[in-house]
């Protein structure tokens, strides 16, 4: 099966690096940091950014300037800006800050859904109902994103139907986008295009988007796979923020830069200027104090050093 | 396009850890502790291991104790032994140890041919005609590898037409396997199934095998692309062993780790078992005084660390 004839002739790439990634970050960083962090990834060609969570500063320090980030990010044109909203309370706060898209979490495992948030699958959707109405009626888009869809880590491998579940119950309360997330990582290509045909049942090719995480190595091969079922939108990390695989417990978001490096080499346009990306990762890193989690990033740079 | 019904069954992978990856590190290895890897390697399920080279001291002193080696592994039936012999006289030396096969390179970039061994890409395949003759008439498997097969640290990209040109003169000497082979890790799955098809010119499917370097973190999306093209052969190093010389502190070959975990996540059979395979590069790591160079290894090895 030659691949050349059946890829997408584009992709868009939704950097999480400065929400999913940098809440995953123990250091403490700075809203300076971070709107810098938006402002270089935009000169790099990224098209959407998931900027900050409006989340209770109480369970997530990290995202307690998620207003003055928002306030203080300069937009540009063609560019969307996401922030995640888990309830009313946030989508309030957040609607101040004008931003593009919101985005709204469930789990495709019972297990996961009631250790983390206490409550079922459908319970924990149904919660988001006057949210995603709140924000629909202010002309604001919805993403929803399926967190354990693959692999569970109390329940272990998650069925297609759980996902199918969720994406159903998604589209009832009004959410317009589905995000499959491979949370921990453990997922291959076969496991995660069933994942996905999954979330096709009730959301359109258009709106569909995958979100994987590297900590077996399997994000590229899992982002193959996608891209030959005609998925070409997926969720990435500048650096690979959002985890180190050296430290336990790591959640190992995949890097932005060997996504695009996969990309490019396939021949499919993301916009994306490569090296001003690994730029981006650079700052980031250099602030945390430590190197790119990207393999494409240290190559890239090995390769910068060697002939400076 | 569904990947469950176009993948092979089955897979071979050959761990070139002992003599590949070994070759490209510094500190030098006693042979005793290559020969307990080889041992765990099999232990581990491991058919086929390229165990050494027989190549001159002067050149390669990491490889100075080839038959010593050979002598002290115990061999276990179905499992077949291969050697690098660059030439008559290292193929004299390794006759006498009884290797199942012996491997001889020819890279398919002319700069590269050139600044490496001082001659073209031709002269390069017709020295080793008599090592090939030596060989088969002793009854002994000859493997070809086609190095810098998607590129080259000197010319950049590499047409297919390169390939399929060394292809060609491999099977003309009387070469019977083909690996085709990105040593500097640049491949993406389009080029990398190039390099495969012009390979196939001149080789049956059975006689081919894709190695991959995770330099550009692009090996196991390579290897996907490979099997959809019903390759079922692939070399692969234990513990990701074995730097890339071009690239400071670049990861080189891709960590058996990381392809058994996307093989039997595929439901593809490899008959190794994963966490003595992840025992192994433990060993190798540990006398090596580093992490092993895999991600799945490592995230293995932080989930026996929680659980323990």
């Amino acid at each position: 099966m030659s691949l050349s004839s059946t890829l997408p002739s584009k992709v868009k790439l939704v950097d999480v690096g400065p929400r999913d990634g940098l809440q995953n970050e123990k250091q403490m960083v700075p809203a300076a940091v971070k709107i810098e962090l938006v402002q270089r990834l935009q000169q790099a060609g990224l098209k959407e950014i998931e900027v900050t969570s409006f989340v209770s500063p109480k369970w997530v320090p990290q995202m307690a300037d998620a207003a003055e980030v928002m306030a203080g990010i300069t937009r540009q044109p063609g560019v969307r800006y996401s922030v995640l909203t888990p309830n009313l309370k946030g989508f309030e706060a957040a609607l101040a800050t004008r931003p593009d898209e919101i985005v709204v979490f469930g789990a495709a495992s019972e297990a996961f859904s009631q250790r983390n948030i206490n409550c079922s699958i459908a319970e924990s959707i149904e919660r988001f109902r006057p949210v995603v109405e709140a924000a629909r009626a202010n002309g604001i888009y919805v993403r929803s994103a399926i967190s354990c869809a693959v692999g569970c880590p109390y329940e272990g491998e998650i069925a297609p139907e759980r996902v199918e579940m969720v994406a159903r119950l998604m589209k009832g309360i009004g959410v317009q986008h589905c995000g499959v997330a491979d949370t921990i990582g453990v997922g291959t290509p076969i496991k995660v295009q069933r994942a996905l045909d999954a979330a096709l049942r009730h959301f359109a090719i258009d709106d569909i988007s995958g979100h994987f995480h590297d900590t077996y190595g399997q994000a590229l091969a899992n982002t193959l796979a996608s891209l030959q079922m005609g998925v070409w939108q997926f969720d990435t990390s500048v650096a690979g923020l959002g985890g180190c695989p050296y430290a336990k417990g790591a959640t190992g978001n995949v890097s932005t830069e060997d996504v695009v490096y996969l990309l490019h080499g396939l021949g499919i346009e993301t916009g994306i200027d490569l090296d001003r990306l690994v730029d981006a990762g650079q700052y980031v890193s250099d602030f945390l104090g430590r190197k790119p989690n990207s393999r494409v990033a240290t190559a890239l740079l090995n390769k910068r050093q060697s002939a400076g």
